[in-house]
């Protein structure tokens, strides 16, 4: 059965992620499996909505569909965007939260056609009226080219996240997320396995240390750095929350300073996957 | 497949949801499928409540169970109820979750059938030992009249949501709802499409302009009005969270005020909709 | 068609739960149905985890796969387990997560094949790159010899849970856990029937009165005690939160006196039940 995962920031506690799923079945040609990646970015986080979207690319099969909803711009002229990377569809408005996705070497991009005229006078709800409509008939059988118009990745919004400076004893990358547990997770790819022991983990001042394999290796409370879920070096506390601890925010430089040279490593490390090589 | 959908105020961090989808599978008699409206109601807010199953019944399709469970009265005599309106089922204790769809020209009213012995000794989650098996037995073929015995809508429990007052420069309604992103959400349905430009859009003393297409019709973290979702006159702030900054509540006094007289409208504005008519 | 359950300390801001829930579609070998119980355990919480298992262990139907995840020692040596029990499957960690589930008479526990590799350079999500792939593999017919090797329980991690104390005209012993309603839930199983109204449930210094069948025996914000969700007496105010206002937290002593003497328990009480006498 096609899969139509849902990445909003409706949050959970008003009726939004109900109506948009009523929506979804409701303009399915055939059976659907909704399975929900989250509803709690945070409003308008377009960015925090993206790496949630990158999360969940990694693990589902070919031909599901994301339906990925962070939409400040709803109601005004921003696009609707249809995307094709890693053999998946993903569905969303032209707001940035496709920003990784499109950096993908295999990515294709169309535009939506114009939300069709609904019985609601509605005007701010654009994930029920129009994108939920759209990833339902994609979902269910409904080529491309029957519900978006060529369009390319140059017109797309995109974010601004800097590349990191890969120097031979000091990479410099930024905070890019922090997660539930108060993990802070880089910019930075993983550093060859050899130089992971003698490498050192800042952010800010703070030493997180050497790169390891588990947060356990460390004590209850005591600092640690990890290769986390997006292939990207992470800071913690075992057993504790790291962001929260030291006022850690997005955007803040994350260093790692190298003993021995070491070459610059590829960036952003998801890129070079394609389809079936996807990592997880 | 037969759709069950849950709208409750059993949170997210305990196992009662969890137990409510077991008992749900346990007792069907055939495949059902599972979809979430909200458990984030408030502990007891009725009202919440019954704005979101208000909010998903626009947009469900025919023959859906609405399973709605908010109930302060858990454990009392209070009735459990089905209804049947716009072509759908809803299953609920009699604590006016349902207040809206009572409203609807179409409702009827079932009154449930005293739940049968289970093995469990507690008394305090009926949603699990009682309207959890309701539902999937209406939702999997057993008639309504094998569940529960004919009752009527004046017997129902309501809310008290005072109608607005419509006079032609003005028309007084309420805050119904606050929600996620802050939106304040009114009980005003939308004025005539040639008296939006010249509207003034009041909560409290905040001035929120006149009716517009988008919240980005105005600046960022400016006052902004549109039609929401449940098709009635919201007030906002681009971007940011108008109820927060503004100290609103709901109750608190909504207001329209018209250069030009304006003719009054039908009142609630989803009431006037049956069955496939229903908005979106 | 084959269930599959969620409990996790993911949370549901991330694109944890989504990752997961990828893995285990991907690496199915046929239709799986996939429903949450919850993924707000606070973070490394195993004993609230293990509360979570136990509620909805009760009310799934036989072979119901439950992957349940808050893991500490994610990256560690720690084992990772399958246990059948209750007739239902339980994939988790070695964390203390199944402590209620390896307490049942019928339980049989087996340790789980280490990971195989992936594409994936992280060690910090064991739950998308090891039990995801264990749990589907299990749930769509895969012999649990195929994933595991013979272990026993006493190698298993346990949680420190004190067993109360019995006497005649005193029980006592401690709240398991706070709900999201605030209510007090308890490790003391329901005094025989007639002892109820005489009993007096105390809280610390705090009084509940006897034991009820519903809160609203009692007037609204007044102090109750009813037998809770798990078959054990709860402690509540009527329509409020008793544990945020007293400031009631697991562990603290939890107590019922008795004027008439009354005769010790079976406990815990869930234990006594084994398979299709589950009771709820």
């Amino acid at each position: 059965m096609v899969i139509l995962t849902l990445t909003t920031d409706f949050g959970l506690s008003d009726g939004y992620v109900g109506a948009v799923r009523g929506a979804i079945v409701a303009h399915a040609s055939g059976d659907i499996r909704l399975l929900d990646n989250t509803h709690q970015i945070p409003p308008q986080d377009v960015l925090a909505g993206a790496c949630a979207v990158l999360q969940i690319a990694r693990t589902f099969p070919d031909d599901t569909v994301h339906l990925c909803i962070v939409d400040p711009g709803v109601g005004s002229t921003r696009a609707g965007l249809v995307v094709r990377a890693w053999e998946q569809w993903f569905v969303a408005p032209d707001s940035g939260i496709l920003h990784f996705i499109l950096d993908l070497p295999d990515a294709r991009v169309w535009r939506l056609h114009e939300p069709e005229a609904t019985a609601t006078e509605a005007t701010t709800f654009a994930g029920r009226d129009w994108f939920a409509r759209a990833a339902a008939r994609l979902a269910t059988g409904s080529p491309v080219d029957a519900i978006a118009d060529a369009y390319t990745i140059d017109e797309c919004a995109r974010l601004n996240i800097p590349q990191p400076v890969f120097h031979e004893h000091r990479w410099v990358g930024q905070v890019l997320h922090t997660d539930r547990y108060g993990n802070i997770i880089s910019t930075l790819p993983p550093p060859p396995a050899e130089a992971r022991d003698t490498a050192r983990v800042f952010v800010g001042e703070y030493l997180f240390g050497p790169i390891r394999a588990a947060y356990s290796e460390v004590g209850h409370n005591k600092p640690v750095a990890t290769i986390g879920s997006l292939d990207t070096v992470e800071a913690a506390l075992n057993g504790a929350a790291a962001a929260r601890r030291f006022g850690v925010r997005r955007g803040q430089t994350f260093e790692i300073l190298f003993p021995e040279p070491v070459a610059p490593p590829q960036w952003p490390p998801w890129q070079r996957l394609t389809g079936k090589s996807r990592p997880a």
